[in-house]
């Protein structure tokens, strides 16, 4: 009957979910206000242009777009407000310090990201603006941990990147842009012989040691080791050493946090946008990273006012299903109290303590099947009082 | 700035009235929730003609639609979740009794409804099925006026109507179909010489009274005055009066909650989706109603199911800008505490406290710029300590 009557990928949250959602939502939007992340609301259509500023063409296809009556102009509905809380540090607060930002709110994927996956996510992240260093990747990193211990997930995978590993290898032996596109592409694809052809089609113009890396770094996944053989196999360009030295303190303080944690050196999901360190949370009963973020210093620039930034988004939806549980709170059955001053007042009363009461209206008594309810209202010598059904 | 980079009639919400509208948000839900009303979350999108549905023509041509890529079929955003709501009764639930549900979030207007309005109103509400008796629509009422009493909106004047009056009327006078679509659209428009030329045209087939009583419709709008003029001045038409005698009863029961309470006999706001006694709630500042609702006993037939149905809806950051208030919560300024356990469980014992504490990032040192903190750690003799800054 669902799938019937809406759209592929597109569904109705029933009360059980909607109240698991609601409360997730509060507990995480709580946490984070208390750590100095202000909560901002990014509007649901923008201009296609607004939208796309700094994010690459990735977000593109998969944007919903329509005509603004208005302005004849093309508007998108918001496929990600990771961009549109950049442009809202950059333009609308325009504070000269750190800024920290955090929203909640739908988003609509034209086409969905995975067979698992809704169209309609509702993305829930924190982003810090204005902090270079390894201190803020490290306070986002946590704060997504601890996001994701308080949204009741456990049993949590860590994989570690860092653009500037394929960046620095590109950079470094003087690669031009367009093969960096294709390497790009095969890489993310995981396309060993793909690689393997465009490597060996790279000539001599381009430095033996950095080619022997590229056909390397889809091996770089796994633990410790991996930073160890990366550091004797890739070739010594000060933008990968430092990238390596960031990835270990980082993992030195959040290995505590998870369950195992691992380096993957050709992680390259968000290569047009990212810019340092990137990170992805997995659990068990997942197949997707259940939480996403990483360093992405050049977005600010396409709003005209470049800014070092870090975040962390997730989709409370995803996450809500992982903690399943179908329990709704059950209520309190009352009689129609119209004008019975004592069953009012005890009524506001219980509803006050947080009780769910519900009035049963005239020609529908007894109508437990309405909702589910477990006690009732019953009239006693000592008052109006609660008893089971 | 905002103006030049967002569309007209779209906004950013920024941090402190997002804070207001969460806080609002969380009161109104848990308010309903206790009244035994299940939150759902319905779509952002849907395919058009299930939007559409028993929704009459109003809703088309505010609504932005997309193709959809899965299905080659248009979908469109939603602009009202009262159908969708419908929906989820007539289909998703399907139960026999009395189902109460309520909701809050975005919907899409293609234009905006006023010159005060904005394209993406918040909508929250609620809605209570399979019942006919006033007793809900009381139920209903009261629980909105409640409702934007606990989101701190006093001096509410109250309009009742009915669309039974003017359907009454075409009915009884057994009007055609294609005039009651023109006469719908001078009372609507409020266009008394183009209800009078309407009404001289009617010929002789039309009762007479009926005749008169259209062009008093407009007329009739104000205090209970209004109800003995309208008993004695429309045709006893069975339909209208116990229309009359609706409204009397439920005025009677709402005058206390209420500043002012006024007929509006010819309110046909939502008369091809309403089917009995309808209101709207004002509120001095703010020309558009604060609240809508009434009686839509018809929609969900066009979903398989006619169920009857009442409720209301408002718009979330309409009533936030109402009690506006731009204070942010004030927040604690605290050093670097990476490896300082003592520092680190003080700050957590804050935040468990609901404190916000932002922790100052290494070179940005007296930040107190970067947020809005009256506050600070510093280490005494006792231990880490908050003073004033």
């Amino acid at each position: 009957m669902r799938k019937w009557i809406l759209p592929e990928y597109v569904e109705d949250i029933l009360p059980a979910e909607a109240l698991r959602i609601e409360m997730m939502r509060r507990r995480i939007i709580d946490w984070l206000l208390v750590h100095g992340y202000e909560l901002v609301g990014p509007p649901l259509l923008e201009y296609v242009e607004s939208l796309l500023s700094g994010s690459g063409g990735d977000t593109d296809l998969r944007m919903f777009k329509v005509v603004d009556q208005l302005s004849g102009r093309m508007m998108g509905l918001r496929a990600d407000m990771t961009p549109q809380t950049a442009r809202i540090d950059a333009h609308l607060l325009n504070r000269k310090g750190i800024t920290r930002l955090c929203y909640a709110g739908s988003v609509l994927h034209a086409l969905p990201s995975g067979l698992t996956r809704t169209r309609e996510p509702l993305q829930i992240g924190a982003e810090l603006y204005g902090h270079t260093g390894l201190e803020s990747d490290l306070e986002v990193q946590r704060l997504m941990l601890q996001t994701l211990a308080i949204a009741g997930i456990g049993g949590i995978h860590l994989d570690l990147g860092h653009v500037a590993v394929f960046r620095g290898l590109v950079r470094g032996a003087g690669i031009p842009a367009e093969l960096e596109t294709e390497l790009f592409g095969v890489l993310q694809a995981k396309d060993i012989c793909g690689l393997k052809e465009l490597c060996s089609g790279l000539g001599k113009n381009v430095d033996a040691h950095a080619r022997q890396a590229l056909l390397l770094l889809p091996e770089l996944y796994g633990d410790d080791k991996i930073l160890a053989l990366a550091r004797k196999s890739l070739p010594e360009y000060p933008e990968i050493l430092c990238a390596l030295d960031g990835l270990e303190t980082v993992a030195l303080q959040l290995k505590p946090m998870v369950d195992t944690l691992a380096f993957d050196l050709a992680d390259l999901r968000g290569y047009h946008y990212h810019s340092g360190m990137v990170f992805a949370a997995y659990t068990a009963n997942c197949p997707n990273a259940i939480a996403l973020g990483g360093r992405y210093d050049e977005i600010g620039k396409a709003f005209g006012r470049a800014r070092p930034a870090t975040g962390f988004s997730m989709d409370l939806r995803e996450l809500a299903g992982l903690v399943r549980s179908d329990l709704y709170p059950k209520g309190v059955l009352a009689p129609y109290a119209q004008g019975n001053r004592a069953l009012e007042e005890r009524i506001a009363q219980l509803r006050s303590e947080g009780q769910i009461v519900v009035v049963e209206l005239p020609g529908h008594e007894n109508g437990q099947g309405t909702f589910n309810c477990d006690r009732k209202l019953v009239l006693q010598d000592q008052g109006w009082t609660v008893i089971g059904i």
